[in-house]
């Protein structure tokens, strides 16, 4: 069985967030066993899991990936939006637009200290999208 | 119920394709409502998505992936199949070898602007298996 | 059809493994066609696809990766584990914590050199978790 439901995330200014109770109340009763993967339809965001008690981590990432990725590389020929453009598309690229996750008892299985991070690359607040898709 | 189908791509040199037709045209018709998984079966391969309109993408993506794995690494020991083959290696793990999909009315839910990347990492063309697993 | 189980692996130090047999004996038998997930349920520990033949691809993976993301770097604000804390949460967003396998004839479908890696991020030994979901 499939159930599918579309998320319109708030708009959000460049950075990680930890939405995994955004998510987690927009979709229905979860099966008693099966998956669901939540899909991000845009290629300046990202979906990833990661650690979700010390928001200092979300500032060390946003420190580290701009550090992988910095603006400015002398290289880069796509700045049509801008210097933030063509970084936030190699970014999505690294970190994925997808995370598909185990459901048991009705619960999605995230570990301890798991939660679910939107990547926001932009630096300005753009309206994102997530589909969530349940199979059981 | 589950369909599944296996792509042989067309061989690329190095470098990084949208291959998002060529594969939608290899599948057969799809569900109402479900998800596709794309698998590729090599370690020197990857897929990813990303943004379909601007060929600057991928050349800026060609680029960076380079200047992120460079060839002639000092501290590299895995170097049989010459200096393209242990970054080849680093890079498709980087990128992953798979991509999950939803589906509604019968169409892969991608973005306006997304679209299914073939990264091919190594010099030479190779032959490059996609299995592509359909779930309703 | 869904499956699930639990998966503890065997406590490793800092590393890449390859745990394609040690998950493989773990499942039950595998339906004709189909696909299964695992599932890492830790933030400082990853999973991925990569060379299955050559021990030397995993020492490289150590080395690389720490030349990405290097202990001690000066932005770093999250550090209450020791200097391998943070770095191994942004790897573990690197290389991501699940991978999909298609089945097909009661076998997973990886490529000749393709096998699953446990990527253990801290220095000291962990129990480590995973949920292989099976749906046919």
């Amino acid at each position: 069985m499939i159930e599918q439901v579309e998320i319109v995330l708030d708009r959000r200014a460049r950075g990680y967030y930890l939405i995994t109770n955004e998510l987690r109340k927009a979709l229905p009763r979860l099966p008693k066993t099966g998956m669901v993967n939540f899909f991000i339809r845009h290629t300046s965001a990202g979906l990833t899991i990661n650690e979700n008690a010390d928001p200092s981590v979300r500032v060390d990432f946003e420190s580290y990936f701009n550090h992988m990725v910095p603006e400015g590389m002398s290289f880069v020929t796509h700045d049509i939006e801008g210097p933030d453009d063509m970084p936030a598309h190699i970014k999505s690229s690294i970190v994925g637009c997808s995370v598909t996750i185990p459901i048991k008892e009705h619960r999605m299985m995230l570990g301890t200290w798991q939660g679910i991070y939107l990547c926001e690359f932009r630096d300005h607040p753009h309206t994102r999208r997530v589909i969530a898709t349940i199979y059981s």
